[in-house]
């Protein structure tokens, strides 16, 4: 049987479910679990799922494509100065992670529970979307813009700082969301630019 | 029954534990896979500990010990300049993070899992921890040595960074846990230090 994945009763699976797997844990969360939280029979689950695994994959499938779409378009801007280009990347990332806050949790934390085959698929996407910020950083020196860094580190404190706003952050909170996104721009610009007095000693 | 937390064999069952914590999640990690994976009966277990949760406990307090003593001594050096004094904490930080890597990344993700009561006692015990950054980040914009920055928020973006080095960091890798510690050093001092050419714009 082939589960649909695109149906209203499909979508609400998955978001229900995404609620408890970032609370709960995906491991501590069972298709009873979830049948529980929509007022539905375990088994009646199956109509619309192939299984737990199942949705956890459409869930971090829809949250990469969604990294991707966003950030992938700005960082093929070759023409645009690696300082412009890293700063909207950031701004961007900080717009999905704030965006679809329990949908990019899930994404970051749980993704670790797909089956060996699955996991291998999306660290490798995930690897790719980690170069594009190496390539900004190694272009940025590259052209002066930029202190001469380790790409690879540098692009990992990023994303790291980047993917731990949805710890922290609330929608309630002092700060919008954008201003989340510029901080971090700001932050991560001051602490690669070239420094013009440096540049000259 | 009171289960003894110090002895060769408890360190030996919280060492073990931890490797599996760390690789499965503790939720999905059963009192009889930790006896399986010593060699034991799972009933035998309960001699040394009172539950599972217990040994997360453990394993969380020992870590979060680990990072105050480590880190404490030198944010209370009030004497010594903020720049030099948040150098030290990031480097001190990244030593544990990266010295107790698998209790470090147990202590990071699975300790939302402690019962509540535990978990309130730890999410005090780490914003405590956190406000020593907030500390020195407030204390080197007052001095007009740092830029005028939100410190919740910087220091958010700093811990998440260094507490993602053990999500990449290998001790087989190109580089040396030093390295890794001093390029973050540098990476936030930038990233914090004013300008000198626009401190006299």
């Amino acid at each position: 049987m082939t589960a649909t994945t695109d149906t209203p009763r499909r979508l609400q699976i998955e978001e229900v479910a995404s609620e408890l797997f970032r609370e709960r844990g995906y491991a501590a969360t069972s298709v009873r679990d979830i049948a529980q939280a929509l007022n539905l029979q375990g088994g009646s689950l199956y109509a619309h799922m192939a299984s737990k695994e199942d949705v956890l994959w459409s869930i971090v499938c829809r949250a990469a494509d969604r990294f991707n779409t966003e950030v992938g378009p700005i960082a093929a801007e070759a023409s645009s100065p690696p300082v412009d280009r890293l700063r909207a990347m950031i701004r961007a990332h900080v717009g999905v992670v704030t965006s679809i806050q329990q949908d990019a949790a899930v994404f970051l934390h749980e993704w670790r529970f797909l089956s060996a085959a699955r996991r291998a698929e999306m660290s490798a996407r995930r690897d790719s979307y980690d170069a594009l910020f190496r390539a900004v950083i190694a272009a940025g020196t590259a052209a002066g813009a930029f202190r001469d860094v380790d790409p690879r580190l540098t692009s990992m404190a990023i994303l790291s700082a980047l993917n731990g706003i949805p710890t922290w952050y609330s929608p309630d909170g002092p700060l919008t969301a954008g201003e989340v996104a510029d901080q971090h721009a700001d932050l991560f610009v001051h602490a690669l630019e070239t420094n013009p007095l440096e540049t000259h000693a």
